[in-house]
Order: C-alpha cells, then sequence, then structure tokens
C-alpha cells in the first residue's frame, strides 16, 4: 500500500444523496482527506454542523461548506468529485481538468461518448464535447485499466450498474441474444435524489408502488451504449423502472433468450454450467460482485449500506429464457461507493480501500 | 335489484388476511347476511372480540367464530365463502355441494381443469378431480355469464388477476404473440397470508426487495390455461413474483411483442387506435377496470383498500415492444373483493353492491 | 330521516389531503351533492382527472376544479367546507356566512375564542375576531347540540381529537388532576399536509422517528382552550408530538395524576369502576369511539381509514398514574370525516351517514 | 495500542437479530479474532452460507456454527458472548466464568442486582443469584473503570440505554425530581428479536403504532435499580414503549419535573445552564453520545447502524418541565455496539475500535 500521504479531495456539491454520502466514505477514507465541499443551500455552514451525524470527525468540525467558486476551480484539489445535476456538471469539469485535477463526475455529462445520443436523452445540447472521447465509463469491474489512468471519470448511472453487471458478461461471451433484453428495475426512492417534488413526499412514496418513465428512461443511452460495444453492434434495449418505497436499493431483473434451446436435459447443464463459468471468469476475483449460490436469490436488504452486487441467475426449461437478478445499493455501488472505488484505482489503492 | 331477503352466507377459515377481508365485506354488504364464520383458532370467540375494527356491526358481536364442523356442511348456509389453504378447500366443497349450497372458494383447488397440471404445480393429487370441470373461473370481467348460473366458483389467485386481465384481450384478439409474454409482478407482504413464517417478519420485509419463486411459480398453472384457452393454442409464460415491502397491492407488468411491426410513425398511431379498441371493447362498460388515459399511470395507492384494477399501456418505437401495467388490491381485487363481485353475479345483485 | 333533497356542498381547497378525504367523502355520501370544488392548482381539470381514483363517480367526471372566485363567494352552495390554511380560511368565511352559507372550516382560524391566544400561537393578527364567538368547536362527542344549529364550526385539530376525546370525561368528572396532563403523540406524515418541503420526503421521513414542535406546538392553543374550560380553570398542558413513517394515523399516550391515591388494592378497584363509568356516560352512545376491553390496547391499524377512535386506559398502581392512549386516523376522524359527522349532525341526519 | 494478538471471542447464539449484529462488529474489529459461533438452527452451515452479506471475510467463510455444547464452555474462548433468551444465558455463564472466561452477557440474567426484583419482572427464580453482585452493569459511560476488570458483563437493554445515559446526570446531579419521571419509548421492530410471531409480521407492524407492556415492563426493573443508586433512594419509574414500523432505532422523550421553578427569565437562563454544564461534565468526553445543539431534535435516522445516541433537552417555561430527548439504535448502542464498546474497554484497546 501507498506510503504517500493522503490525497486531498473536494466535492462540488456535496448536500444531495450521492454528495452526502461521498462525504461519508472520504471522511472514513484512510488515503482520502477531504478539503473542499461546496453548496450554495449551506454555505457557510460546517459540515458537522449539517450532518451532525459526522460530527465525531474533527474534519468535520473543521470543514465549512462554501460557495462553488473561481478560486476552487483555478487551485484545484488534486481529485474533484462532481455531484451535480447533468449539464452543471461539464461547466465545471473543463476548467477543473485544464487546472490540472483529475475529476470524478457523478452526472451523466460525460457517460455518453456520442454528443447527439447525449442530446435525444438528455434534450440540449452537450456543453463540452471534446471531453466525451477522454472520458472513461467508471465501471471498475469493466474498465480496471483505463481508470487507473484518466483524467476525467463517469460514474455510471445507478440503473445502469445494476444491469450492465449482470449483463455485460453474457453479451462478451454471445450467451444471449443482446436484442432479446429486458430490465425491469425497483428503486428506492433516495435514486430521485434529495428533490423536493410532490412525487418523492412520504405519503406519495409510502404503501405505493408504480412504474414510471416508461419506455424511454434517460438510462437507457449508456446501458445501450455499453451493451453495444459488448456486442459489437447495435442494440436496443427494453427497460422499465419502478418507484419503491424504501429508502435505498435497486433491484434488477433482467430476462433474454439465450443463444442456443437448452431445453433437453443433457443442454440444460452444459448451458448451466457455460452461464457459471462466464460469471466466475468475469468477476471471480471482483470483491464487489457477490455470485449467490444454491437457492439464494439477491434481495436488496443485504446490500445496502455497501458497495457490494448480488447476482443469481436461473435458466427456465419451460419458456427457454434466461433470468438474471442482482440487488445493489443505489446510493453506494449504485454511485458514491463506486465513485470511491474508482478513486482507489485511479492512486493504486486496493479496490477496498474506505468500503469495506 | 332483488326485494328478497338477504342471503345467508357462511365463511370458512374466517381469520386470514382474505378470509377477514371477506368478513369486512359480507358484514357492510347490503344483500348479504353473514350466519357462520369458522376458526380453529378463534373458536369461541365473536368476531368483535377478533376483530375489535368491525365491533360497531350488531352482527359482529352477535356471531361467535365456530371449529369447522358437521352441521355447517350438512345444512350449509345457501353460500359458502372458502377461504383456505389449497388441498383442504376441496374437502369441504364436496360435501358442501351435495348439501345444495353454492360455494365461493378462493383457493386454488377448483382453478386448474386438469388433473395432472394441479398435480405438477401444487405436488398433490387433486382431492376432487371430477368437480374441475364444474367449477366456474371467477373472473367476472371475462366468465359473467358462467359465474351466473355457477355451483362452484374457483376465484382466481392474485397474481393472475393482475396479469390475465390486461393480457387477455390482446391474446384474444389476436394482438400480440401469446408466448412472448413476461409478467414481471410486485406483491405486498399480505399476498404471502397471515403466515407466521420468518421471511415475512417485519425487519426480514422493510427496505428488502426481492423476486421469489423464480420460475416456476404455481400461479403460472392458472395463468397459462386462460391465456392458452383464449389464444387457442397451448403457451408458455413467464412470471417473476417479488416481495415489496406494502402491505397491499399488486404491481404487474407485462412485456410481449405485437404481431405487427409497428415503427413506422403511421403503424404506429394504427396499431394505437387498435390496442385502445380492443381495451375499451373488452373493459368500456366494467365499473372495476380503470383504463387509464394520458400521461397516467398504475399506481397500487390508487386501488389499495378497493376493487378496482388499473390499467394503461405503451408502445415501444424502439424496441417494438408493446408494455402493459396494472395495478389492484392483492386482496381486494385480488382475492376477496372479487369474491364479493361473482356473488352479486350469481344473485343478481349490482356488481358493484357492496364493493364501492 | 330526511326526505329532503341532498345538500349541495362545496369544497375550498380541494387538492391537499384533508380536501382530498373530504372529496371522497362528500361523493359518497348518501345526503350531500358536491356541486363545486376549487383549487389553484388543478384549475380547469376534473376531479376524475386529477383523481383518478374517484373517476366511478359520475360527478367526479362532470365536476371541474375552479379557481376561488367572487361567485362563489357571492351565491354559495348551502355548505361550504374549508380546507385551506389558517388566515386565508377566515377571508372565505366573513364573506361566505354574509351570503348565507353554512361554513365548516378545516383549519384553525375559528378553534380559539381568544384572539390573543390565536396571535399568541399562530403569530398573525386574528383576521376576523368578531367571528371567533359565534363559532362552534365541531368535536361532535362534546358539542353535539351546538352544532346543530351553527351557521359556523371550527373543526378540532388532528391531534387535539386525539387527546381531547379521552381528557375531557376525566377532566369534567374531576377524576384526575388537570395540570398534571402529559400528551405524548406519534402522527403520520400526512398530519404535514401536501406540503412540498425537505423534511416530509420518502428518504427524510422513511426509518426515521423524531420529535417536533418541542415545547409549544400550535394545537397547545385548543387542547388548553378546552380542558381549562372543562376544569373551570386555566391550566396549561405538556404536548410532544412526533414524526412517525406511517401514512396515517395519531396514537396519542396520556399520562395524568388521578385526584386520590389509588394504591391499595381495593381504591385501585374502586378507581378502576369510576373511570370505566366516566368513560361510559361520555361516550356509550357513540358510534365512532371505540372503547377497548380486556387486554386490548390501541392500534392505528385498526382505525386506518374509518371515523373511529379507539381509547384504553390503565392504572399504575407503581407510580399511582393513569395512563390513557387513543388510536385515529388524523385526516379522517382527526379531520374530514369529524366534519363530516358535524355536517350530518347540522342537517339532522344519522352522525354514521356517508362514515360507514 | 496494544500491540498483542487479537482476541479469541465467541458468540453464543449467533443467529437473532443482536448475534448477528455482534458477528458484523466482529468480523470487522482489528482486535477480536471470531473463533466460535452457535447456533441451533444453523449448526453446521458456515457463517457465509447463513449471512451471504458477510461472505467477503475469509473468515465467515471458514467458520461454521456449532450446536452450544460442553467443549466450548469447558475451554472457552477468551471472551465470549451471550446472546441468549434471559434465563438461559445464566447456564453458560456460570461455567464459562468458572473455566476463565470473561463474559459478555445481552440478555436480562445479570443486570438485576436484586433476585427478588429479577424474579418479580422475569416471572422465574434467578438461576445464579450469587453472580447478581459479581457482574457490572455495562453501560460504558457510568461503569467503565469497572468494566475495565470485570469477568461478567450484563449490558444494559435498549430501552434502558436509551433512558438512563440521558436521565442518569440529572438525577446524580439532582437537577429533577427523580419521581417525576416519565419516559415515552418508540421501537423499531427487531426490538422484538428475530421472534416469529404473528405480532411481528410485516402486515401486523407496518403502517401501525401501538403502545405494549403497559404499565410494567420489564426492562423498568434495571432502569429503576440504576436511577435508584444515582438518587440515593428508591425510586419508581413510569415508562410505556411503542412498537413503530421501522426496522431500527429507539427514540425516547422523557418528561420530568426539575427541583426548582425556573419560570422566570432570569431563573430560566441560569437553570439552563447548570442543565448544559450537567451533560457536558457528564459526557463531554464521550465519542458516543451526541449531545445536540441550536434547534437540533434527535432523529433515529441520525444514529441507525452507529454507537451514536443524540440527546437534545428543552425546558417549558409554560410548564416548568424539562423534557429530554434521545435516539439511539436498538440493536448497536442498545445491545450490541455497545457490548463491543464494553469488550474495547475490558481489554485497553479504545472504546471506538471497531465501532467508527
Amino acid at each position: 500500500m501507498s506510503a504517500r500521504a493522503a490525497i486531498k479531495t473536494a466535492i462540488v456539491g456535496a448536500s444531495g444523496y450521492a454528495g452526502e454520502d461521498l462525504v461519508r466514505l472520504l471522511l472514513a477514507h484512510p488515503h482520502a482527506d477531504l478539503v473542499e465541499v461546496t453548496s450554495r443551500q449551506y454555505a457557510g455552514q460546517t459540515l458537522a454542523q449539517v450532518f451532525p451525524k459526522f460530527s465525531h470527525y474533527p474534519r468535520a468540525k473543521a470543514l465549512s461548506f462554501t460557495e462553488p467558486n473561481a478560486e476552487m476551480v483555478e487551485k484545484p484539489a488534486e481529485v474533484v468529485f462532481l455531484a451535480l445535476p447533468h449539464g452543471v456538471a461539464a461547466e465545471f469539469a473543463v476548467p477543473l481538468l485544464r487546472a490540472g485535477a483529475r475529476v470524478i463526475d457523478l452526472s451523466a455529462d460525460f457517460r455518453i461518448k456520442n454528443a447527439d445520443t447525449y442530446e435525444e436523452f438528455y434534450a440540449h445540447e452537450h456543453p463540452a464535447p471534446d471531453l466525451l472521447q477522454k472520458s472513461v465509463y467508471g465501471l471498475p469491474e469493466v474498465y480496471r485499466s483505463e481508470i487507473k489512468n484518466a483524467a476525467l471519470i463517469a460514474c455510471p448511472g445507478c440503473y445502469p450498474t445494476s444491469i450492465l453487471l449482470p449483463a455485460l458478461p453474457l453479451v462478451r461471451d454471445h450467451l444471449i441474444e443482446p436484442t432479446s433484453i429486458i430490465a425491469d428495475s425497483l428503486s428506492g426512492v433516495s435514486g430521485a435524489g434529495r428533490k423536493v417534488e410532490l412525487d418523492y413526499l412520504f405519503a406519495e412514496c409510502n404503501e405505493s408502488m408504480r412504474p414510471y418513465g416508461v419506455p424511454k428512461h434517460r438510462h437507457l443511452s449508456e446501458i445501450e451504449q455499453e451493451l453495444s460495444k459488448a456486442a459489437g453492434k447495435k442494440i436496443v434495449v427494453q427497460f422499465t423502472p419502478h418507484l419503491i418505497p424504501v429508502n435505498r436499493g435497486i433491484l434488477t431483473t433482467i430476462y433474454c433468450a439465450p443463444v442456443l434451446d437448452f431445453k433437453s436435459d443433457e443442454t440444460f447443464a452444459k448451458f448451466s454450467e457455460r452461464i457459471d463459468t462466464c460469471y466466475r471468469k468475469a468477476y471471480g476475483n471482483d470483491t464487489f460482485v457477490r455470485l449467490l449460490e444454491g437457492k439464494a436469490l439477491p434481495d436488496t436488504k443485504n446490500v445496502v449500506g455497501t458497495n457490494f452486487i448480488e447476482i443469481a441467475w436461473r435458466l427456465d426449461h419451460r419458456t427457454g429464457r434466461l433470468i438474471v437478478m442482482s440487488a445493489e445499493d443505489n446510493i453506494v455501488k449504485g454511485t458514491s461507493g463506486q465513485a470511491i472505488q474508482c478513486f482507489n484505482i485511479m492512486f493504486g489503492y486496493p479496490e477496498t480501500a474506505g468500503l469495506i
């Protein structure tokens, strides 16, 4: 492990759920030093005042929120995490990169390689298209080596993480027909962010289950980009998110058609083995991907508050389909924890540093 | 409306969630007279003692639970509701029918026409196969006329109701390829019944989202039976239930392939109109089926505690699929309310009697 | 029962939780005819569009929200329900009363007889102090006869209802020392209204329990007014509300000191009997007050969605205190249901009309 | 910090909520080595199999549950945690202590110094009364020095912890009349343990708020013992627990009468200062006691999953009472975390080791 001093880190937009979770992870991180947090709303207050639960960290008592300003962009920390809405993040990334910071962006701004696709899904022109090719999609289990040297990380969305980790190995290994992918996802309400809107009031969400964003959710842009890349051809995915009354967690159920008919007992066993091998090859060394065994099925309560993702699958010999299920914490593995995992890779720390 | 006296009704197994809801509905029903309730656990106690919330009904103070016994089977009420586990329900149905009662069974015992299929899915020989052809599947919107004169009603399961009502019209009108149906369902915890098992403890369910029964849930037997009948050929369905931390409600999302390619704007508009027509034709006069309009999507909080089911659909011109979503109360429309709706039909009352 | 035509009713401010529940109750009421609903936000849309769950009522499809306007005040319906914030309600009440309408106000504006007390607790001068002496506090179990002929009803707050119904009989019968009353209340989040504020977001309330408004909540003004009146002297009450992650319900636990020492077995039995008699005398004929017996304790799940309030009490021979507990639905018995109960009394209908 | 090897630890009864949380804390503890876990139910399975969420710890894959047996009692680990029901715990403690182990008991068996009081509250004779005087009540903030050298720690109950930490300093410093204490507590459902009983099913708890154990809950025995000791006289306490639909957390609101009248502005300010001083003196150096400042009030969501307890207080100049509120995680600070804090003290580690 590195003997070098802790890395100076800043968070721009530290008062949303993702930002708050970054604060939690960085305050406890053995190799990070949180030196700057911004928030228009809380400028002038200390971290401890805004989040009393962090008040046992001396740094939380010492560090005050500032308004985002020119100085922090011109003389930035070594790493700057952007926990900002899409569109806004790019405005900060450009000067920060110019000033030499490494940027880990949690927004959607640098996830899409094609500026037209970005505009199609996000309904505004991309503010910094030049950077799209330079950014690295921060899915550690897939882009570990690119992340290591990246100046700009585009952390994946929470839904895409829950879909890509289970689906990519199958597509890469040509085990399924990529156009057959249907992803049905359930998300806790924190996924909407700390947005003060009627739809997210307690009494509107509790004892409610509902689909939304049907049929063209924004996250499809990055899901399809990554699956198309793995498939070697452009593919279109079916995706339906649902809002569920839990604070945290995403449960995804993926339906897909294997490339071969496995309904006989013999082919069933063989194909099962191929899937098993595929996942072990992909994630056998990945601490944070938990491949479930036996009768176990994913359950968000087993991963909430952690950077783990659980994955299980079943072949259905009646329908000929493969069903893959995953469970993650939308804010940790789906957002901030994954960002810290990228940070660890970027600076040569164990991937689990500050996360277990 | 009938001027005849209220119908004498009995409930066998009145202490589970379905039985309790039947009690609620029958106590308030303008044309029903609840004369007998059985429960091994509560025998000797009045309805008001076991369920203080019903204590404002004089009948709830007067009527005590009894153990199921020979007399109630030999000299039964005019209608007997069976809210018993599968296997047990059939044991009661046989002598009750012989004694001249009309039986409304909430279990799975008489839903499946084929005794082998029953045995495949329920893992025991059918106790009364002779009755299978005589029973009527109690889905009022589909089998209204058969229900009217039936001696034995087999009320549909809660998941099947949420899937069949949106799917049947499409299959009947040959608008979708029936083998393409994938039904992804979310259920509140009352769906497990008042079963005292670890999995259903509050702290095991709250802040948890999980699939279960993958890939061959028992309800597939009746879902496939009814869809096959509508399709005129045997079809197999993909179905995944999930357990969600709400008390009540089922939210189902169905993915299916239309029979034609509608990706051009013109075909999209035409096909949309055909689906719209299909649903209006099927349910235009059905009070309890609420076809949502405009941007509205189903939300269980809009139907909980009621006998309504909400249905909405979207064509996805990107994937070429049709997505249909439904929301119902698993205990009311999915179980006891539907049973009362059948009761109303059987005795010539308005279908909404005691339900709105 | 009256053979007269249904009463024409209007709701000003029909889009909050209380207003929505009034809509629900009035649409189903056998003797009310809802002819006008106002909402700035939804003006122009029908009730069925805004609340699809009411769409099976023909009236919900026919009736559109209007902006509050001069005409509805000058030629008002026979009864107007005001479901508006305090301060605003009084502005409507004055001209409505002048135009001859009977007004049932759900706000705090006319609950407090003393304009100075109103100003102390609500932080603004009372807008119509003349009306304070004319209004009737709409607690049906206490002010039934005054309600009958009132032109202006001030419906009690949700917390006060849950505290006054259990406490008033004890104070009136001099069984407890009124200065000893401590009321500890738990409320579901709908109690905050459909207010779009950070504190009431799902992820801020779920898995959270917290006190608020300590130690001087506004509702103390009416609690103390009514208890002082019953005691015949000015008394001050301790009251702490807590926010609990349920949609609906208030659970109140009241601690108080009996006027005599009952620690011996004999006095314990005698005093128990006096309390029992006190409550039976007060509420023996009140359908909506459910005095629990035996080991039963109040539970909000038994009253949610209804106009009932459950009450139970225990004498603690160790401490010498009396503990009284109540459970109600904050929106029904605590607000809209109680308003309908007043309406029924005002027009000579059975109190339970439209409520059971 | 000690350079000695990690302490070998065992958990008897590791499959309940308290036991599971001990597993979590010990697997991650820098100075503990978990060498034995018992469970009748799971004997033969590894920790990783029973709790997949711990499967990233090599120890969780290596360590299997055993049935409690003679060998583990005769040749025990250096420290044995007992997470067993009361009555059963004592049976293990006696031989374990004899064999030289240090015992940290999470049950109620050794909390009460007086065997008669134990029998009064727990309804059976104490199985090992000799040990009652030797055990140390494991409230670290109060009994730190006794804990250091204790052979037998009786960890406080979850409710008592939430009441004693806020109340003890006030009683010790004679700021309140100890007989005036009323503690009203709200607990998450995990407080009932992993008990498979109807009352704790999801659908029985969700959307429910209810008192229970009124007026004589078992935990009163230890609450009164400790407050009496601090007061120097026997006192009796009023305590009402309530069951609330959250997984974890206890929120306690304490009402008490100050020893002096502080209603004038001057005395109010002076008394406020005395209370402030009292708490700072008591807990100024205690990491895990978070004294809230300004307008902040305790909220369980700020402490869930941690060993912190939040405390805030308000003087009510209207009633002359002092209200003190606390929030803790019932399983961590209320049970297992507190046990680890004791462990840290016993072995000279920083109190926060493995807890922050």
